[in-house]
């Protein structure tokens, strides 16, 4: 049984995308867990838990969503980790580097949304 | 304007967490974006960024998603950066600290899924 | 207290989208639960409850997701029931007629994916 | 080809699930879609259709939500028609009765929220 993933893994001088990623692949291997990781039910699951990270804040106000108590900030962080593990898993088993997709998607976005161009307007946003 | 963030402060020395929160910040506030990002929204946002990707996969066997074409491929690697950026977005707006909250999840599964306990088997499998 | 929706309700003489319709009104008016019913609150609380139905199939071979257990079965139609109740809901604090809609939608797809066209293309399939 | 759906199908003495039914069935084998249409498709299908719905509120406050401009309205219906559509032939796949299963679901909610107990409250909330 291989030890869970250390925090110094994922900020220390290495590459946390790497530390997460092989990670992930023992912890499928040792479980004889690959046969279910298609990228189909691993998009799957991903959609499920982003959903279940959004049921949190179904029923609150804007306002409210920025003040969780405790518990429930918790609970959230823990649906965090989950999207960030299965998103690192599905990519892996894509062949997709996280970090490169993420410098070409800010490059498109710097393109598509100039500042001035879009500045506190909802409807010119649609990324982050 | 801000340049897009750049793949070696993802891979590099720094903390590829660090580096892409710092950089969702200046994109934010160089675009009054700021109002619009309550969690609530963020969590919005990164489910419907996670169904995006779900999409792709919706009419295919899982076999034909372990070989998806070039162009197809592509578009999967933006949604996977676009679930990657507002997950770290959303995360920074709650305050949470995504790498410590994957070190603690990982901690749990190894408890949880015991490899001789739930080997090969789907129904004792809902993590990774 | 209001009595729950009568099966005859929905399948008898009258039109069960208003059977369903008003008893959701008298449902969340004994509640105090209108102040929760905004359009975006229902969307994200439907988008919630699609989710949990497909977390039913995620490990699920498609062959196996043709043959369900009777327990998951019962588990399955429950998923159904919350998500067409809180469609329901949201068209009508919306204002919109599913029927009407649903008319719409299907004079559409008929000239959009004519047989001839499309038969037996996933490709070209992405409507029902 | 086959007509589409007709509206005094959805609202006159018939009922309106076996219409929405019949006519999902023949526009599936005129395509020859069966093939496509397993029940973790379907579900798929279903949770990307509601967050496409929900795609069109997440910018939005609550209040704009209310008042959506006619052209969002128009398309926001047209997602709730295919969220409606693929609800009844996921449940057709599966031997699901929807008027059934809402029927005993309001049975269930009668019984988990009653008035008294839960009246304007949102942690009490978590059905329609």
């Amino acid at each position: 049984m291989s030890p869970p993933i250390d925090h110094d893994e994922l900020t220390g001088s290495g590459d946390p995308f790497t530390a997460m990623r092989d990670y992930l692949r023992r912890f499928a291997a040792e479980r004889d867990w690959e046969q279910f990781h298609s990228p189909k039910n691993l998009a799957m699951a991903l959609a499920v838990e982003a959903s279940e990270l959004l049921e949190h804040f179904q029923w609150l106000t804007e306002e409210q969503s920025h003040n969780l108590p405790p518990e429930k900030l918790s609970a959230v962080a823990e649906e965090i980790a989950d999207v960030q593990l299965y998103l690192v898993r599905l990519a892996d088993r894509l062949g997709v580097d996280i970090a490169k997709a993420v410098t070409a998607k800010t490059q498109k976005n710097e393109t598509r949304y100039p500042p001035d161009k879009v500045r506190g307007s909802a409807r010119k946003h649609s990324d982050y």
